[in-house]
């Protein structure tokens, strides 16, 4: 490709628009154009960076025994209706209405499609294992649409989904798309650390994601160093050690005190009350599918949300309002508690196990209650986990102090079991003959945002440093003088044939610019390779050799190719 | 690939849904199945059908000097409006509706956003010619979706844009086109005839659509065998020959007679009237953005509601209600005339000019005039062109006869002009610093489509027969014995190696079946070669190799792989 043909609108400004590095690059490097919020043209660089993430992420799934497939976006909402994620899932559902007044949903994932497909096409054992994938356009109704691809309305993912006789199978298929999502991220040259993800209300069995690390991140991961543990903060756990005990005497019961205009656990935590925060309660009231439920936690405790869900079986809940609130406890939030009361469900964390000595909200607004023993005063419809780790807590494994880190997820492997199967009707006869659900699992990719976090996790001030694997093209001759008939330019014609030969993506900055400009312009776009051909090196029989990330090398002329096939070759191993 | 591995559901019995027999042998075949009306999934074998159509035309879209790019499904309405076409093109155009009430549309084409982006990149007129591709999912509101893939409410469509800065400039962009998708469908083993073709209300100012000959066809076209006149007959014309002088004297007028019970062509052309049906002049009503309009033809020809539509410049148009007709000309459809009627505007048919003799309704339920004489009896506000042409009437160019045949489209090249440069604003400063519209010109293969037109048009009894080049693949090896350890699988594990190592598209059919059910799947399928491999042959040191659509070989095994490769590469030239 010839610099002058291409289209390749390079920016010298930071677009305001782009709050996070890899959206300004995106931009800067004219890989992407911004259509409308969430909404992105893929120019021609931009596109060719996204299909060898696709390629790569295609041969890996071939490998691993996956088959293409192509689903439609649009899908009819009876099947919607059917797995129950019409209701589930509709704050990212778009709604499409056609001329005949039929209602149509756009789709964010395919697992309804390709569950009425394999019910159709499967029904014996012999016909699993199979599992099915495509790379396709997505469609997520995103009310605040952000950081460029990561977060956009439409975007491209690789979705995979397994369909097995047996759980055993099911975690065979598991295994198998865990380890190519291994290679794939390791090919496109990103860090991407597998971690434990929340199966939440998917009704899933277990399942994790692939973490690219950056502070710009939507995702909090819990890790540590020391042994392998690392799971999403919505999942992680902690060994926590048992307060220490009270003190108090055991005989001392519920006793109500005056606490005018204390609301919070942090003025509850000031002279004159002085109650340390581990040693209250708060009490959490939600309203889950229109009914009231307590949450109860340690005051220095904080409620994960992600954990109630799965608690609760339902993703369809909210905090309670205060006219809600007070209505049903006769307090308003900052005086709860749950201290003789059983009106409602009463959900506590398991750290409050035991616990004695403790100060909670009377119900009466500007009163608490101290010497709360929880297991005598408090009664606990169902002990849960549902609080966030904290950074410095034990390891769960090993009781290392655990490490909290930001991250992008780009891939996710789930075990689902069958749930969808159920719904769906696709059974299968087994062994004996027996109509059984087929287990399934689904794996997805974000190949858009993949290819964004290969930019956020590499990169410098100059610009992006693509990895060969995924390089809108390999190598960018820059011939300093582009004159008819200039040796440069003729050398740099030569070197585009001989590499171009050779297999390699090779663009020829062919426009008549200033070095300057040329090479500033191939490092924001951030070609691995760059080969300067100027007049004084041509003189003494070479070029200059630039890798993205290395130091400048001049290189006889004639051995040009084969050094450029050197560095290739270390990039890709 | 091995068969067991894949997912081929080959089918029996043709299902019921399918009318025409691409769109049978698809599913047959086990290409695609069926999600709900108009929109299928394309399952492994399907897709690599597909997927090599996209890559012959993405090859010779990079080889016209095209740039791919990727935009998006989604689209704001606004640029709809500004190009008008938010109103024009309503009846295909699926909304979506976010959560927020924001409405977006589903692209069905883009000339909107690529013109918004290049308003935007493009300011100078070295920076034409530039003409941008994508292969990429569409949507359209078809009320009617059938055909299979033929017409659907989703399918993948190649759109380019060319941008030129001036005329001359934007009909060479045009002519490289049209030279590519000769290639293109000529590399997909598709017959398809470039035919000139309507461009209608779009605006733009001549184009040609590839027509690919079909008895189950959605369009006709015009064509002469004598010269290379061919047109879509929506657009098509010939040489009509005058009507013989009607032998009345010119004396005679307007004379209203009783034909009581008359109300069509037919029954005025039979006794006791007897007027001959190119004697009588038909009026026909339109409603044409709210406004009657009266359209005069000749009582043997057909109104083209295609050529109207250029001539009113709107595609807003409908037959009127009998009601409104009664209300505007007193009569109803079959006694209409425009004798001595000049309350509506009348669009009289180019066949009409000059006749004398003719009859026509009296606008008097009941009652005809004779003795008309047009351009003295009827107040004619414009003579136009806006009848069908028929079989067997003269080829405009040479004068011998017509021939009219059903076809399928699969592309279609427009030059545009400057309709939608002007209205997104889309300019450039020319040689001499003016600001000036770029000239566009639009570019679309029906990518799905032209997979099922190749079809279409090469099948026999027995199934598919695919071209080398578009084969979901090319070779299938069927040992006629899969049992563990048996010569004739361990021959076809050689050849597969072999033949796999030298790039073909290998599938080994290994399932344990008669050797009649995987004749027939792979025949049914349409594999260009088929290597039949049975233990009788083998002892004579030979393989049967049988092409799709030829005889079958008997080849030493020793050289099979050599007259595979000498029979692809027939195949491909």
């Amino acid at each position: 490709m010839r610099w002058t043909h291409a289209l390749i609108p390079t920016l010298r400004e930071t677009p305001a628009e782009a709050e996070i590095i890899s959206h300004q690059l995106l931009l800067r490097a004219g890989l992407i154009r911004k259509l409308t919020g969430g909404l992105y043209i893929f120019l021609p660089l931009g596109l060719r960076a996204l299909r060898k993430v696709e390629q790569i992420v295609r041969e890996e799934m071939d490998r691993a025994g996956a088959l293409e497939v192509l689903m439609p976006a649009l899908q009819p909402p009876e099947i919607w209706k059917q797995s129950g994620r019409y209701e589930t899932a509709q704050d990212v559902l778009f709604k499409v209405a056609d001329h005949a007044k039929k209602e149509w949903v756009l789709g964010p994932t395919h697992e309804e499609v390709i569950t009425t497909l394999v019910a159709g096409e499967i029904s014996s054992h012999r016909q699993v294992p199979r599992n099915f994938y495509q790379i396709q356009t997505k469609f997520r109704d995103e009310i605040r649409p952000r950081f460029g691809l990561m977060r956009a309305k439409e975007f491209i993912m690789k979705d995979a989904y397994s369909f097995d006789a047996t759980d055993e199978a099911a975690q065979a298929s598991y295994q198998k798309m865990y380890e190519a999502y291994q290679r794939i991220f390791a090919r496109c040259g990103l860090k991407a650390v597998p971690v434990e993800a929340d199966t939440g209300v998917m009704g899933g069995k277990f399942s994790h994601e692939f973490m690219v690390p950056a502070e710009t991140g939507e995702n909090e991961v819990a890790y540590c160093d020391h042994s392998d543990y690392a799971a999403n903060v919505e999942k992680a756990i902690s060994q926590l050690p048992a307060l220490p005990a009270s003190g108090e005497e055991a005989s001392l019961t519920p006793e109500k005190f005056a606490t005018p205009g204390v609301a919070t656990i942090e003025s509850l935590a000031k002279a004159p009350y002085s109650v340390a925060p581990e040693r209250q309660i708060k009490t959490l009231v939600y309203l889950v599918e229109g009914k009231l439920v307590l949450a109860l936690l340690r005051g220095d405790h904080q409620l994960n949300e992600t954990k109630l869900a799965a608690v609760l079986g339902t993703a369809t809940f909210r905090p309670a309002e205060p006219a809600e609130i007070l209505e049903a406890m006769g307090a308003h939030p900052g005086s709860l508690g749950a201290v003789q009361f059983d009106k409602l469900p009463v959900y506590a964390d398991v750290a409050l196990r035991g616990v004695t000595g403790m100060t909670t909200g009377a119900n009466q607004d500007g009163f608490h209650y101290r010497h709360v023993a929880i297991e005598r005063d408090i009664k606990v419809t169902r002990w849960v986990e549902i609080r966030t780790v904290k950074a410095g807590e034990a390891c769960p494994r090993c009781g290392h102090p655990l490490k909290i880190q930001r991250a992008i997820e780009v891939g996710h492997v789930f075990k689902l079991g069958i749930k969808y199967s159920q719904a769906l009707n696709a059974m299968f006869l087994d062994e004996n003959g027996k109509k059984t659900p087929l287990v399934m699992g689904c794996y997805g990719i974000g190949v858009t945002r993949t290819m964004q976090a290969i930019i956020e996790q590499s990169h410098d001030k100059d610009g992006i440093i693509w990895p060969v694997s995924t390089a809108p093209y390999t190598v960018c001759l820059t011939p300093l003088n582009v004159a008819g008939a200039s040796p440069t330019l003729k050398l740099a014609e030569q070197l585009y044939q001989e590499l171009t030969a050779k297999g390699v993506d090779v663009i020829l900055d062919d426009r008549d610019e200033r070095p300057g400009v040329k090479f500033k312009d191939s490092e924001l776009i951030g070609f691995p390779i760059r080969i300067g051909i100027g007049e004084k090196s041509l003189a003494k029989g070479e070029v200059e050799i630039k890798p993205r990330a290395g130091a400048l090398l001049a290189v006889k002329t004639a051995d040009a190719v084969a050094k450029v096939m050197e560095l290739i070759a270390a990039g890709k191993s």
